[in-house]
């Protein structure tokens, strides 16, 4: 089943203990679309600028991705620039250019509107509204935000979250988003803003899943673990690219068993992983099925008890 | 079959968000023992001051722990006063008194010699070594220790080292022993100073497991998830208990297969929760191994796929 998704499609310049790349093809929607493409088909709404040529578009065409809805606007695509020197976990970010997306006004192409699936990547939560106000019909929303919305358009923030199934963040912004220290506390006052389903990101730890209905028995619903990589090159995306995973592999079941969203969860972290290996989008571009399925299974065997 | 621990016995004093206590029970043998008592038979060294009475003795006799290694000297106990305001996962050390253990000369009664395990939970390695040398021929020995050895006590701690089958340390020394702040990497190091295996622990997410046979295959063996817990009342223990529940289990085990392994890690994240969930040994000293084996099967829930 087809998923739509909005978010920025941009260059980002990194520095890591691994190295330097200077703008090299990045954003939450291109992160989240590879990865998602590797289960079901995935449409990309966004808006770049005049420097977004050829050879960006060839990255989406080879994964066979919708970039139907990607508006080419006068001007410069978003831009942004980070590094990692001090703690693999956390970017600190050097500069944000919207560019582009300062005026973008999202417009669901026709093509677009049969999708069952609607990820709302990490962007202005105004955007986001738009799209999901032009959706209204979709089977599934999930979507991710930051601390830059939480902190500073917490309004904005609050509409979106009402019309969410799932919400997937990182630890900080969940706790920063219920104004809580304890981490099961937190997901429960988050679950309260409306999303049904939360899975909470824990970087190198993997991610927690929580769903408000079984959450007054028993706290977390699941954990999906992280793979202990030898090395970290460019920690980049591993959210976007694990949300990629899980909401396509979700996207793909004919239901939403609590079987499906278990291997949701890893496939989320197996995407996430992958991600990590070399410098921005490099890994998911070369990545197969197989690989995929392999890891799957070594994340089974680093978890399982038989 | 009987372990053998030596370690600290000792008082605490400490403050949490959830309150404080004066000089309760403490020290890295009386959790561990505990914790490890519900599984094997447990033997402890130590040494106590005039200020250990009747009612710690007490604690110990409720698990049928073998304490006739715990020598009586004059003067006062082993002390630490600590506090985990800001932090839960890390604590503010605000006093160590060794007292009684600034002269400990650890012997061992005839009654432990048989005993196959021996478990160096942290303390001074030379103490650690003096024991280990009047016990050469248990099956399995498994130690622990912390940053301030590792810093200040090197060369004595590598030659406990070298006698070791498992290390159970934090991740933070795991990597100030290696020198890398690359998990995989560290525990690839450490275990080249003389453990066949390592479990890191992680605090609030869990263990590693770590294989020197199997390292250069596929990184970490196996991660045990730790329970998202709604109120960590005091963490203090909650290591020494997880190495409890982990080499309890153990020593239990006709063999030590990869399964084996597997189940200690999990039954050691279940001793290190119950040990966080009320100040010092109080969760411990109430716990039934109906409510272990419960606890046993969330884990299962919470991180396998069916």
């Amino acid at each position: 089943m087809a998923i739509t998704v909005v978010g920025s499609v941009a260059y980002d310049s990194i520095e890591t203990p691994a190295g330097r790349r200077e703008r090299c093809l990045g954003g939450a929607a291109t992160y989240f679309s590879l990865a998602a493409s590797f289960f079901t088909e995935v449409r990309v709404i966004a808006v770049v600028g005049e420097d977004f040529g050829a050879e960006q578009e060839a990255v989406f065409n080879a994964r066979s991705i919708d970039t139907r809805g990607i508006e080419r606007a006068a001007g410069k695509s978003f831009f942004w620039e980070g590094s990692y020197l001090d703690n693999l976990n956390e970017a600190r970010t050097h500069s944000t250019e919207l560019n582009v997306f300062a005026a973008f006004e999202p417009k669901i192409p026709l093509a677009y509107r049969d999708s069952e699936f609607l990820f709302l990547a990490n962007i202005d939560p105004v955007l986001q509204r738009r799209v999901r106000e032009q959706m209204p019909d979709v089977r599934l929303v999930a979507g991710d935000t930051m601390n830059y919305w939480i902190k500073d358009h917490r309004a904005a923030l609050l509409e979106v979250l009402k019309g969410l199934d799932v919400l997937l963040i990182n630890e900080t912004e969940t706790k920063m988003l219920a104004g809580k220290n304890n981490l099961v506390q937190a997901a429960r006052a988050v679950m309260a803003l409306g999303p049904r389903s939360l899975v909470v990101k824990h970087g190198e730890f993997g991610a927690t899943l929580f769903h408000r209905s079984a959450l007054a028995g028993k706290g977390a619903e699941f954990r999906a673990p992280a793979l202990p990589l030898e090395e970290v090159v460019d920690p980049t995306g591993a959210g976007d690219s694990f949300a990629g995973g899980f909401f396509g592999y979700l996207a793909a079941q004919p239901e939403f068993t609590p079987a499906a969203f278990r291997r949701a969860m890893f496939y989320g972290s197996v995407m996430g992983s992958f991600a990590c290996e070399r410098f921005g989008t490099e890994r998911l571009q070369q990545l197969s099925r197989r690989e995929i399925d392999e890891r799957f299974i070594l994340f089974r065997e680093l978890t399982h008890l038989d």
